[in-house]
Parts: structure tokens; C-alpha cells; sequence
């Protein structure tokens, strides 16, 4: 028996030069959009050539071409077939499904129990940590950068290139840094690399021992900095966080890495005191540990003078100090940079280099132009502005409304005020009816493992205009189950 | 003695607006430009003010503006400084340089050691392995579907995204995979990644035990490859190659992962006979290992029919098909895929979560579109004529001209032809006399660390003109010292 295509074939005029083209598109079509199903066998050239009143040779020419483009597949003795599917029956080992090795799947799942959480989508009013409005970034300079940067690219031949370690990239990064956080750099001291989280699992994959190496971080914090280094096989120590940022007391004395928040705790929002900074260096400096000292979001500080980085206090022998440039441009751009010292630069290029070897020159080129031509540094001015405005706003409201229930913080910098709840409301039912009223908003509890001495909310505002602000506070509070008492003593200015 | 500042200052007339403004304006610039250096003193606000011929309240204004930007910073009794060195005396820790701990030193330099040699610069003749001919690639079309993406981006509110797990990049890449491989798989076996080097890396992370697993790879092979599964702590076993591909009967029992590039052996450029890839799937079914298939160029097949992808022959329970579009795009898109089992998946996107965290929105949607409206299918058809072109000419030029010398290994995919050479010709100097007279080109050797039964080049002819082929033999042979004996039997449709 032979089979019949099931497809409409348009077959052009005897003669026509399209002939075969016309016909192996058509067919390849059908494959394509699943109109021939994998695994469907093709009647034979000759049942084909006849059917459609071919000559034998087209039938060849179109099988042949579809043959070669692997659409198709001849098995010998059985006839010709819709690539795919086929070769499955024809399994080498016969019996059945075989099976990976244990030790491989553990192996595998041991990891996923490192899954982070899935991202939330945007909703109505977006208060969740550490998101910047991206509505008032100069999008229209960018994408011409952008496309200046593939223009650039299209009249050079292809080839590849090595990560991160573009100097005028490199260049204009150490400047942004010595512009945004005062801190004095040079390029060479610059490794560029996508994001922060890049950043974070460079320094795991080169500072981890598997098994020994101890790691401590703040806790409550960012979770998928936990992550990185415990998929490194670190062994991750938590340490208390209160309101003069990490207490350096209780950092494990095996520790060799600290990761710390210092200019704005990731989520407490305050600042490390001078005092613990001291602490801290003094500490990294007897252990020979390593500071890694992520500055995510105090590009924008607001009013009060910045406490000097710890990578500046340090001199950069102990501190490693990782930004991002996802705050202060946006965050689908993906670039991030360390800053580090000497005896760490090589390693952390070796392991960029093999964990994702090419840089990425369009962006990174973009990016160059966008600091050198002062971009970047005129839309952090305006969003220093714009931020401050907001978070006035946002601590005038909590003042006003949520008084006597909302403690803010002190924090001077950064996208989100974290407001500590007094009494025993139950913040994750809160949390839930907010999303459900269109507010998206954290709960501080979600980035602590040690019990909290108070729980409270993380109140992002960089990407709740102001006019929103009053009403997302108001309905908060309602879904808190009630106003709130009448304000207290607690003047926004002891936060401003 | 109150210093003086060495910079021409501009001040406004007497009683405008922009006074404080447009000091504060020049200052700042002074600093950012380094005409004020890190760690200068300014002078006091009166001394300022006097200079000056300004209000006090105008300096003590300019004053405020920088310091809340960090560009100068005060310390208690001493003045204020133009910010960045100064702290770097007030270091905490008195006693000199502090040391950092030497367990952390040696974990750093174990990488060094696995630091990839640098990218040489493109040279006038490009004949180096996997580069593609970027000014044959639509560009004008990508640029306007990246901007097309930038202006959706800066539609929605600011946001992360999570990595690699958008639906539509992931139906787009499984018809790409089944119309440019004949691999019939479905979306939610695809794992989109930054390039092959980054899929390799998230198998290792996720794979590897540190000092347990043995990782076969090809010798010669892939060095990128081999040093991303090293860095991971496995134990590499380089399994030695014939014309038909991996020696089968040479991988180590204890092998758990075993990496090969099937369809066009790199660098031999062989493709694996059925044979092999039969045996090859049988080891790795009684050993419940996992074989990684590195595809990473023959969407470029040259007449032959390709063999089928041990992908499809498995039927994806033990064999990770990793994809790239740096060949059939461009090298510094660095978008790749992972095509895997299902037991696989969610570790492969927890690590990759951990290790990057978001995807690239922008880059994916361009992808995406660039994907499903076509453009990629009528790129890779366009860029097959192209490349056949220039093999037939390059095996016809090597015929021609080194027939007796240079025999082409049988190759029927990709961008490069590897010939083997004859007698005992030094081509470590051939290839750096060909890089003086500006062709750059690969020694097989160099991807070996296993004796080789004949070393040979590899010849990429993916940004090589055709019309430039010829040349090129001909420098190479020049540089060999030699026109070479006269043509013999190994004619060129063998390899055709």
C-alpha cells in the first residue's frame, strides 16, 4: 500500500523553472508547521511523481533537497519518513527507558532545592524591594547607543571576544563609581560581569572550598546571595542584623567571607554605623577574611552625608565591592561589575572567562557610551531627586496614617523603607490581600531565617509615583484590618 | 595657611539664580575630570567665600551640594577633601597591608590555572575555528528588532525576569532546533542559556561532584569546555579520537558525563559514524551516564545527508543537546540553549537562576522574533550556499596546491576543514609566519594534550571570502617553506 500525502500540494506549470523550489517549499512547510507530523512516511518518489503528474527526476530533486535539510529520513529498506520521531522505535539499548546513574541524580537535586522563588509580575502599584522606575529612564538615548554599538559591530568581522576586559568599559565604570559612591578607582581594578548576582557567584566559585570554607551573611537578607554560595558548597553561617547593620560579634570566627549590606541593609534599610564598619575591618583584618560589600541601590542617597564605602576605609585589600547597574539604568540590562583587589583579579577573570568566556560587546559598548557621554550620571542626578521626593512622601504618609503601628527605619539611601510593625498583626495575610488589592509589597520575614526581634515590610517606592504613594499606605491598612492608631512622637524627620 | 583651590572658577553675576548651581557645577566637573585630585583640601567655606567674593551661605551651599554627592568629604578638625584617597590614612587596622588568609589565596590561584588563552584580534585572513561571517548577517533587521524590544521594555513598569523560562524564546528555539537539526523536541525540554560555554557550565555545576566525577571529553578537543567541567572539580579524562570520532572503547568505565561534538568533531571536523554513536549510547545506557552533544555548528551541512543526532537516536533520556546561535547568528550575541532530559530541568534552571538570576529580556525578544518571523531559517539557508562555496574551494585550492602535503579529514559540516599534515613540517612556525603575513589559523595541536597520530591545521573558511581561499593556501604553503609536491590521488570529492 502506498501512503498519500496528506498536504495540498500547488504544482506549477509543467516546465516552470520553480517546479521542484515550489513544491520541497511546499512540502517543507507542511513539516515545519506540523502539517506532516514526525515520523510520517512519505510515499516512495515514483508513487509520489505519478500522483502529481511529475517527472520521476523532480520527485528526486525535491526528496533530495528535503534530505539534505533533514526533514527527512530514509531508512533503509523502509522507506522515507518526516525527520524526528522515527529513530526513537529504532532505540539502540531495546529494553525500555534507561536509567541515569544515582549519584548523577542527586547530584542534580541536590541543586534544586537551591530554586529560588519565582518572580512575581508587576501589579497595579509595585512596592516590592529594589525595583527603580523604569518609566523615567532616557530609553530613546540608550537605544540609540545600542544601535550605534551594532552598527559598529556589523563593519568589523565576526569574532569573539574576551569577557570583561574591555578598558574604555572598564574606564568608564571606575568613573561612575568615584561619581556615584566617591570612591577612588582605577580601571584595573574593574571586572565588569552581567548583574550582581554574576559578581556573587564569580567570587563563590574562586573563594569556596566545598565543604570548609564558612560564609557569613546577613539575616535577614538577600536570599539569592545565600543561594549562590551554598550551590558553591559553602557552609553559610547567618548572622543577626540590628539597627547598626551586621553585629560583628556574632560572626563566626571561621568565617572567610562576609557579605555585607553597609550602605543600606538589603532589607532593614539602615546603614552600618561607623563604628561596626570598624568592627567589621578589624575583624576581617585579624581572620584574613574577605569583605564582600554589595552597594545595590546607595547611588541614591538621600540628604544625609554617605558613610565612606568600606571598600575606601579598607584601601581595597580585604573588600571586595560589587554593583549593579540594574538600579541606576534598569533591570533587564544585566551588567554589574566587581571591584577588587589585586591578588583576586586574575582568578575572578580566569572563572568569568570559562563560566561564560565572552563579554557582551553590544551592550557593554552601549554602556561605555552611556557613562563617557554623562548620561548615566544626569539620570542618577534627577532620580537622586525624584527618589528623594518619594520617599519623603512615603514616610510623611506612614507618619500621618500608620503612626502608631509602622516604625520606620533610618535610612538614607536606596529604593525602599522598611517600616517595623509593632503588635501582632499577621503581616503575610496583609501581604496576600495587598497583592489581591493590586499592591505588590515584601515582608522583611521572607529574607530571615533567625526569628526576627520585630517583623515588619520592606516599603519599595522606586516605582510607585508619588501621587500613589498615600493611597497604597491607606490601602495597606485596610488591609491590615483597621486605620491605625493616631500618629506618635514618631516624626518622619528622625528618618528624612 | 588656608590652600588654595587650582581651578579657575566662573562666577555668576551677584544676585542670580543660578550661583550656587553653576559653582557647584564647575567643582564637581574639576573632581570628576581629576583637576581637583583625590585627598586635595579645599579651603574652609569662609576662606572660599572670601576668595571668591560670595555670600557665605552661597559656599556653604556649594559645600552641602558635594558632600551629599560624596564628591568631597569632611573629617572632624582636619577640613574637607576632595573624596577617595584621604580615608585610605585612616585605615583601622594601624599596622601596614593586612594579609589575607592564605586558605582563601590558594583557593583563588587553583584558577588561574585554568585562565583561557587570549582571543587574538581578527587579521586580514580569518581562517581560525567557528568564525562566522558576520557581514553576510541581516544586521539591519536586528537592530530593529532590539529596538523593537527596548520600546516594549520601556512600555512596562521596571522589572526582573526570571531566567530563561520565557515560553515564547522557548518555542522559538525548539523550531529553530527542529528545522535547522530535524530534532523533533518540545519547548519545555529547552533551557536557554548565554552561549554553549555557560550550558556547559550549569551541567558542570549541577553534574559535577567536586574531586568524584570523571568527565570524558574528546583529545583533541575543546579547551573552553574542559576547563569549565576542571573548575568544577571534576576529574577530566581526555579519551583520544579517530576518523570516526570518539574512541569508545577508551572512555574510562567510571566516566559519568562524556562530551563530544558528533556532528563535526572539534577540531578533526570527522562526524561520528553510526557505529560509534551506536557503541557511544550503549556505554552510556549501562552506565547510566550522561553524554553531553556539543552541536555547536552543523546547522551548516555540506551535501551530505547528516547523520541523526544522538539526541534524537536516545530519544533525550541521557543525552543534553547544546545548541548556539554565535555560528548561525553572530559570536557576540551570546545566546545559546540546552536541550534536555527531563530529570535535568529543574536543577539546570535552579543553577542557572543562582548563578545569573534573570534572563535578557531584551536580547531574548529579539531572538524570539528574529526566530519565529523566519529571518534565522533564510540566514542559515543563505549562509549553507555560502559556506559549501567556500569549502569546495578550499578543498579544491588544498588539492590543487598541497595535495602530497595537507589532506582533508572527511567533514561534511561547520565552518572549518581540518587537513592533516603529511611529513614533519615545524607547524608551530608555519602558523606564526602565517600570522605575519596575516592569516590567522589553528593548530590542531594546540587543542591536544594527548599524543597526536598527525598533527594538521584547522582551516575555518566561515569568514574567509572565497576569493581570498586560494591566497591563503598558497601563503600558508609559502609559509610551510615549499610550493608542496604535485597533486595525487586524495581528490576532493572525496570529502565533498
Amino acid at each position: 500500500m502506498i501512503p498519500r500525502l496528506e498536504v495540498d500540494l500547488a504544482i506549477p506549470a509543467r516546465g516552470s523553472r520553480q517546479r521542484v523550489r515550489s513544491i520541497h517549499r511546499q512540502l517543507r512547510q507542511a513539516i515545519i508547521d506540523g502539517r506532516l507530523k514526525p515520523g510520517a512516511r512519505l510515499p516512495s518518489t515514483r508513487a509520489f511523481a505519478s500522483e502529481h503528474g511529475l517527472a520521476r527526476n523532480t520527485a528526486c530533486a525535491v526528496y533530495d533537497l528535503l534530505l539534505a535539510e533533514g526533514y527527512i529520513v530514509a531508512r533503509a529498506g523502509s522507506g522515507v519518513f518526516v525527520a524526528g520521531i522515527a529513530p526513537k522505535h529504532a532505540r539502540p539499548t531495546g529494553r525500555g527507558a534507561v536509567r541515569v546513574d544515582d549519584h548523577l541524580r542527586r547530584q542534580a537535586e541536590r541543586f534544586c532545592c537551591l530554586r529560588l522563588p519565582a518572580i512575581a509580575a508587576p501589579s497595579r502599584i509595585d512596592m516590592r524591594l529594589g525595583i527603580p522606575d523604569q518609566s523615567l529612564f532616557p530609553f530613546d538615548v540608550w537605544r540609540r547607543l545600542v544601535g550605534q554599538a551594532l552598527r559598529e559591530l556589523a563593519r568589523i568581522p565576526g569574532s569573539y571576544a574576551d569577557a570583561g576586559v574591555d578598558g574604555r568599559l572598564r574606564e568608564a565604570i571606575a568613573a561612575h563609581v568615584s561619581f556615584s559612591r566617591a570612591i577612588a578607582c582605577d580601571a584595573s581594578e574593574i571586572v565588569a560581569c552581567n548583574g550582581a548576582q554574576q559578581a556573587f557567584d564569580l567570587l563563590a566559585r574562586v573563594l569556596v572550598r566545598p565543604g570548609r570554607t564558612c560564609v557569613a551573611v546577613e539575616d535577614p537578607g538577600y536570599l539569592p546571595l545565600r543561594r549562590v554560595f551554598a550551590g558553591a558548597g559553602a557552609r553559610v553561617a547567618p548572622v543577626p542584623v540590628d539597627e547598626e547593620g551586621i553585629i560583628v560579634d556574632r560572626i563566626p570566627k571561621e568565617a572567610r567571607l562576609i557579605c555585607v549590606t553597609p550602605s543600606h541593609q538589603f532589607p532593614l534599610g539602615v546603614a552600618m554605623s561607623a563604628r561596626r564598619r570598624r568592627a567589621l575591618l578589624e575583624f576581617a583584618g585579624r581572620a584574613g577574611a574577605v569583605i564582600v560589600e554589595d552597594d545595590y541601590d546607595s547611588e541614591f542617597r538621600h540628604g544625609a552625608r554617605p558613610l565612606d564605602a568600606l571598600r575606601t576605609l579598607d584601601g581595597g585589600e580585604l573588600v571586595v565591592y560589587v554593583g549593579t547597574f540594574s538600579k541606576s539604568m534598569f533591570p533587564a540590562l544585566r551588567l554589574g561589575f566587581l571591584l577588587c583587589p589585586a591578588w583576586l583579579r586574575p582568578a575572578l577573570a580566569a572563572a568569568r572567562a570559562i563560566s561564560a568566556w565572552h563579554g557582551r560587546p553590544v551592550e557593554e559598548a552601549a554602556l561605555t557610551a552611556f557613562v563617557s557621554e554623562g548620561h548615566l550620571a544626569r539620570h542618577i542626578r534627577k532620580m537622586r531627586r525624584v527618589y528623594s521626593e518619594r520617599r519623603t512622601a512615603l514616610l510623611a504618609a506612614l507618619h500621618t496614617h500608620a503612626g502608631g503601628w509602622l516604625k520606620p527605619t533610618a535610612c538614607h539611601a536606596g529604593l525602599h523603607v522598611t517600616a517595623l510593625a509593632a503588635g501582632e498583626r499577621k503581616l503575610d495575610r496583609l501581604v496576600e490581600r495587598a497583592h489581591a488589592r493590586g499592591i505588590a509589597i515584601d515582608r522583611i520575614g521572607r529574607c530571615a531565617t533567625l526569628p526576627l526581634k520585630a517583623d515588619g515590610l520592606a516599603l519599595g517606592f522606586g516605582a510607585c509615583p508619588e501621587r500613589r504613594i498615600e493611597e497604597a499606605v491607606l490601602t495597606l491598612l485596610a488591609c491590615a484590618g483597621g486605620r491605625g492608631d493616631r500618629p506618635r512622637r514618631a516624626s518622619p524627620a528622625a528618618c528624612a
